[in-house]
């Protein structure tokens, strides 16, 4: 019990929802651990969804791993990307599932990143009104946030995340060995997610970034253990006290209204998801600034701190009116008006309006001509 | 409070589900009545969402009656019957929602019959993860059956409703004056779930169809009000119960798998849903019987107030291994293995499986040559 934290110790982080709780494991070589799975109801068949990076890396290792509880295992393997975050691929998977006669009890396990997560917790979601899935994330991203929390959806060619549906899955299982193959950039991508937790949630955590950015880039286990747990017993803790997002939980959304923009203005793919939160954190932090909340020095900390791990901090020069005009159909807007998480103070975030002009200065200072 | 019911007189059945619980209006008149929608949130957009034999018909004054709850009322129409109950028609839905930029908070009304309640159902559980919406039922199978508790989906080219959602309405508003232009074929079919309450749960209410059947046929306004609340209250004990379909709900499919069959089998909408329903009842009480559970007087009696219900007792001969193939996706179906909803006793119904050969054999002496 008072052994040291090592990799090869599973964290167990729980995800409080009364009879949709579940538990996030955090080790490595979890994938090939039999007790990953230990507790979870059985089933004739199971169906892992992953993509073609992903899949040829690890589907064999979590297929032979799900063996003893699933007399079939069949593998679905989708395009890697979120440019093929569409309904197309998703029904895909549909096809497969009704093909093999999957019936409610199939479950489904989402191995790879965000996308493969959001469309598989979907698929999951709608398939006969609703089957089990696990989340098995492989990216930095999808194990500190997407992965967690129960938000599932599929992109619209006029909004990201537009369909889609709260789904909790029944465990997420994070193997931080399958962080070993990820490109720098994707890790990049998902330390944005964990810096996020920093300014809206715990300036002690962002502290110990700032100390430690170094040794997670060189993926020191140690390290990105302790970044990860401590991302997701935050995301825990503001997921189980608003599930559905009616208040708290969209603080979680913090630099996500800038870099929807950013990600719906470049074409889905062009900057990935964690990319696209870096910047737009600059850009929110920016505005809490000029909204008097937050002083220079801290808003250089945090865009000193986003650089340090790789992020672009200076946004696409896509002119503040089209910033504008794709933000106002951001699922936070009310009525034409767009919702901001702004930090009220290191380490506390609010929601809330703010005029046209001065977003547009923000976004003004932030881009690139 | 001790006045004699009359259809003008507003009933209110509960649907009782903890925090998603509501209310099913029944009454002549509510489409133009303010009450009906009386302490629901307003918004200030709505979609009614509707199909274009119903929509020339009563959109506009639902739109009128809505004009105090939201400031812009769109209006949506999707083409009429089960074929295009599909994705793509759906997705014309999710469009309609985007191209306004209709926000969260926007109220979807599904003004029409099963298969626009199913898809607007299903639009609202998904854009954004989730909006309100109200089912407004037009026809007699969506008043007593489909509006209520929350199933929604959309079809695959494999399956009947395999894509979709548990998601519950604000409100259900059953104007009876809307049956008044509902054609023959169609007051039939929604007979057939009128007539399904009788064996699987009242046959108080049995005797009461029996001896009411000619008046409910004259769309006999009082009769059809009492036809309509007893049904919603039945199912609303059901759902109640187990809004999910973990048990007892699934009583409510008698027939279903059957129907579904046919309904596959023929291509969506060659057999109305309820048609495939009442002859599907007809095969699932010949499967009671042969299982000794209910004696042939019995099976003799509900197929004659099937067949005075205007409805068909004769299946397509399709082949009983044809039938077998396409109910072995069914969604109740586990493993392979078909599940049957069949009559225990009178006015109890229990879900079982059943042999293939004596499955085959109610199929071929159901259906003609």
């Amino acid at each position: 019990m008072a052994a040291a934290p090592s990799p090869r110790t599973t964290s167990s982080v729980p995800i409080q929802l009364g009879d949709r709780s579940y538990d996030i494991l955090i080790a490595s070589g979890l994938l090939q651990d039999p007790h990953a799975w230990a507790g979870m109801a059985a089933s004739t068949q199971a169906i892992i969804v992953t993509n073609t990076t992903v899949g040829p890396l690890y589907a064999a290792r979590l297929a032979q791993s799900l063996k003893s509880r699933h007399a079939t295992v069949h593998i679905v393997s989708l395009p890697d990307g979120e440019a093929h975050k569409t309904w197309l691929v998703l029904n895909g998977i549909f096809d497969a599932l009704l093909e093999n006669a999957c019936d409610r009890k199939t479950v489904l396990y989402a191995l790879g990143g965000g996308v493969v997560g959001d469309m598989t917790g979907f698929a999951a979601a709608s398939y006969m009104r609703g089957v089990p899935f696990v989340q098995v994330p492989t990216t930095l991203l999808a194990q500190v946030d997407s992965s967690v929390g129960g938000k599932t959806a599929i992109n619209h060619p006029l909004g990201k995340n537009m369909i889609g549906a709260f789904y909790q899955p029944l465990r997420v299982v994070c193997d931080l060995d399958t962080l070993d193959t990820l490109p720098a950039r994707e890790f990049s991508a998902g330390l944005a997610e964990v810096i996020k937790y920093g300014p809206i949630f715990d300036m002690a955590f962002f502290d110990w970034l700032e100390a430690n950015m170094d040794g997670l880039l060189a993926r020191d286990k140690a390290l990105v253990a302790h970044a990860v747990r401590r991302s997701c017993e935050i995301k825990a803790q503001v997921v189980g006290q608003d599930e559905r997002e009616a208040g708290l939980r969209a603080i979680l959304n913090f630099g996500h209204t800038f870099g929807h923009a950013i990600e719906a203005g470049m074409g889905y793919g062009a900057w990935l998801h964690g990319e696209a939160v870096g910047c737009g954190m600059v850009m929110a932090i920016r505005l809490s600034m000029r909204l008097g909340l937050v002083d220079a020095v801290f808003v250089d900390r945090v865009t000193a701190l986003i650089r340090r791990a790789g992020l672009p901090a200076v946004g696409p020069a896509l002119g503040a009116s089209r910033y504008l005009e794709l933000m106002r159909v951001d699922k936070k807007a009310e009525a034409g008006e767009i919702r901001f998480v702004v930090i009220d103070s290191p380490g506390r975030a609010v929601v809330r309006g703010a005029p046209d002009a001065l977003v547009g200065e923000v976004i003004d200072e932030s881009c690139r001509a």
